[in-house]
């Protein structure tokens, strides 16, 4: 490892002393990917100290997405957290954030290094970064994310690295780091093919920012996804399908076009179906995550190229990577969020993206952040600048969930996050609703006729049908009548309008 | 007038009489500007003799946004629509999308081109085109918009030209037709300053595609709007004042950026205001549509240059600008919507956008399009392209409507056009509220105390200071209870909780 001299090398706990509450830190990590884990838990630590002495101790924390539990959970935990933003997924500060301890703001990922640079984050104290290597001359070379970190790197005065041995000596190659200028000097961002490199290898930093080395050597918190079941692998399979056919119709082009896939199992079944689909030509990926189906598709020759922000792999997996690390190098490019999910991009290659929703409704809306209107579950991540910006925006869901007694499809979502106008296909375990070109009773047929579960067409079809009022035939005091019986009786079927 | 002579001439009616039920047609027009008149008036004529005689006789209309009366108006009395996209603002049209009798699906304005493109609109059989001159070889020079009329020419086997008198013959060197090429084989749009010209001054047509010119002699129908008066001024002035101190903060900076805004009173208010500010610099637009105030603009300097995709002048107004052509030749570019809205250089430039909202909820979810969420108002328009890439995004509203009886600042709007995750800013007569890094309870506040009116103010804070569910502190069965007070007694003041 390259590990440079000149640096201070402290504790976390040194580290976390030189913090002031009411700091806000920028943290590396997008998923536990690459994420800083030895200095916030240090500052979890020493709130509790600060707290049990009587001392108001919190800081406003800034990431590239959720992070592993050494950041989230241990601050959480803590009561260590003055805001957070953007995207989480712990289930401790989940809990802060919906009992209303905790501040919690979402912004789409793209958004959220030039909100950063713009100001309106306001001062960002300092930057703590994950890394595998260090030079002398202040070139950072990450470790298995990029997100924010650059940005953070550039906007903090004071720089923490936690230089983590675990991670390979070699990855200098894998990132690709580019920050654009701000308008109104901003020019094009040159990405014309998923492999396109359009920036340095290192994270170029003024060596004199870099104010204390942390050592450690930790793998990163990535849990196992379930195994494929036989609802999350028809949902990968009517994706599959429905993008065959789009080619067999001309509609989208014979050598297949770059896909953005989120993260979790339905995800995963949906790469797995692609892979398995003798219609669907060898692909590339354009996303933010790369998870461990991606590495088998790479093996296989299906995946030819993923460029994205982290890689998101488990233990296991990731050490087959790093003991094939020639092979991957190759394959695999991880950029800044702003990069990775940058709308002029996304645009511009024409990008397929696939994403879960929470639930949809019978016009085409989608919810993707909050449960009954109420509770954050992680946030909108990057489902906007990929669903806003695609080629052909897809949303799956399960068509149930909780046994049955929650239907997905529902006569209005009870919070929006992608409206009809940016939603265009629905996939659920029961079928395909393509939303292009229909006015939204159009919509409202083919996403019951097609998606929604047996047990609840008639009822979500009597809620439009014979209703009478405008463009939209919407009943706003009932709209929410199966949401309600939900949270009343816990279950949404049998109810009438 | 550089009138090609290898063209056959033909009538409206002739023209019309190639046209067959179910065929789809691309029609010319932005606003009014530019709008084709003659051949669709013949359409609705051809409908109604087919109509009389119990023939089936209706076809598919695309067009670039809104249009006059000879066209949504015509067409629309007729009952010739089969369906309707995108964006219109006919009274005709608007009552029988929401009597269910013509259907229309919104779309995203800097998306419709590429889908028209993709295939997913189906064949379309004639462009039907506004132009102020057509040479031998093809190359068309337009009127006071482009839209969409580039990409309909491309796609369409049939031209029909109506050449239009009216216009100035000395429009060449307005315009500048650039349409980008499809994914795989996309390029950056090169646009990097607002006046940068990318494209040709003509629409270069194959000529032996041209089947038809048919001559006339035309004003754009282009209505007035009303005066400012107190209410939209004060809106205007509120947003100069944000967009002042916004400079004075460092957050956006001092040589400003270029700005959006929307159609109609308020955007003239909002740009009359910014003339007047003297901490505003002269500034640039980046839009889609230049209206009468613009032109001001230009005329006492204050406004450099106006890049649109329409021309949407009174006739008056638009007189004077051709006696002054050269003037305005210099600060004017009309290019394609698909260029004027695109999103990578709405964000590339750090755009400024002021769009117009229904109402706004205390979330910061906007609703553009539905009344009570069910009626049709317009469209979408370009409001999404703009504010989803934005550099500070703005929606403005007065903070009443009919008399006091409806608040535009409601619980939860009861149709989502623009999410909490890309509204910004919101301006109303009452105050400005900034939503930046606010979560949603402090959102709310905000939206309650700086912009709602205060016969609303407590009604909306009873709302949610007191609800204890989540992140997000909705309340599902009384989300819309101002609206239905509104539709049962036609008022949303005296709601209880």
């Amino acid at each position: 490892m390259l590990t440079a001299t000149r640096y201070p090398v402290v504790t976390a706990d040194e580290a976390a002393a030189m913090i002031n509450h009411g700091d806000t830190i920028g943290f590396s990590g997008f998923t536990p990917a690459g994420a800083a884990k030895e200095i916030p838990t240090a500052i979890a630590r020493r709130a509790k100290v600060e707290h049990e002495a009587g001392r108001e101790f919190k800081i406003g924390v800034i990431t590239g997405a959720s992070t592993g539990d050494s950041l989230d959970g241990e601050l959480a935990r803590a009561n260590a957290v003055l805001f957070r933003t953007p995207y989480q997924s712990n289930k401790y500060l989940r809990s802060a954030i919906n009992h209303g301890e905790t501040r919690f703001f979402d912004m789409h990922l793209s958004m959220l290094p030039e909100a950063t640079r713009y100001g309106s984050l306001g001062k960002i104290s300092f930057a703590v970064i994950e890394a595998s290597a260090v030079s002398e001359g202040g070139e950072i070379t990450l470790s298995t994310s990029v997100g924010a970190s650059n940005t953070f790197c550039n906007v903090a005065d004071r720089i923490f690295v936690e230089l983590n041995e675990y991670h390979s000596s070699e990855l200098k190659g894998l990132h690709d780091i580019y920050e654009p200028k701000d308008p109104p000097h901003r020019r094009e961002i040159p990405v014309y093919r998923c492999n396109d490199r359009i920036g340095s290898t290192t994270l170029k930093v003024d060596p004199k920012k870099i104010i204390g080395i942390v050592k450690t050597n930790r793998p990163d918190e990535v849990g196992g996804f379930k195994e494929t079941d036989a609802i999350t692998q028809k949902i990968g399979e009517n994706v599959s399908s429905f993008l065959a056919n789009e080619i067999e119709r001309g509609r989208i082009p014979k050598s297949f076009l770059p896909i953005q896939s989120g993260v979790g199992n339905i995800a995963n079944a949906v790469l797995g179906a692609l892979g398995k689909n003798p219609s669907i030509p060898p692909f590339e990926m354009y996303s933010e995550v790369i998870q461990d189906s991606v590495i088998d598709l790479m093996r296989s020759g299906k995946l030819t190229f993923g460029s994205a922000t982290s890689l998101t792999l488990t233990p296991a997996m990731l050490e087959a990577v790093y003991n094939d690390l020639p092979f991957f190098k190759e394959r695999i490019l991880l950029r800044p969020q702003e990069i990775s999910n940058h709308p002029e991009v996304v645009r511009r290659l024409g990008i397929i993206s696939i994403n879960t929703a929470i639930e949809v409704d019978i016009w085409g809306n989608v919810n993707s952040t909050h449960v009954m209107g109420q509770n954050l579950m992680n946030g909108i991540g990057g489902s906007g600048d990929f669903t806003r910006n695609a080629y052909i925006s897809i949303f799956t869901c399960p068509s149930t969930a909780k046994g049955g007694a929650i239907s997905t499809i529902v006569p209005l979502v009870a919070h929006l996050d992608h409206s009809e106008h940016s939603v265009q296909v629905i996939v659920t375990d029961q079928g395909v609703a393509d939303l292009r070109c229909k006015d939204p009773v159009e919509r409202a047929r083919e996403i019951v006729d097609k998606c929604s579960h047996p047990d609840y067409r008639d009822q979500l079809s009597a809620y439009f049908e014979n209703a009478k009022n405008g463009h939209t035939p919407q009943t706003l005091g009932s709209a929410f009548a199966m949401h309600q019986a939900f949270m009343e009786k816990k279950d949404m079927r049998g109810v009438a309008w």
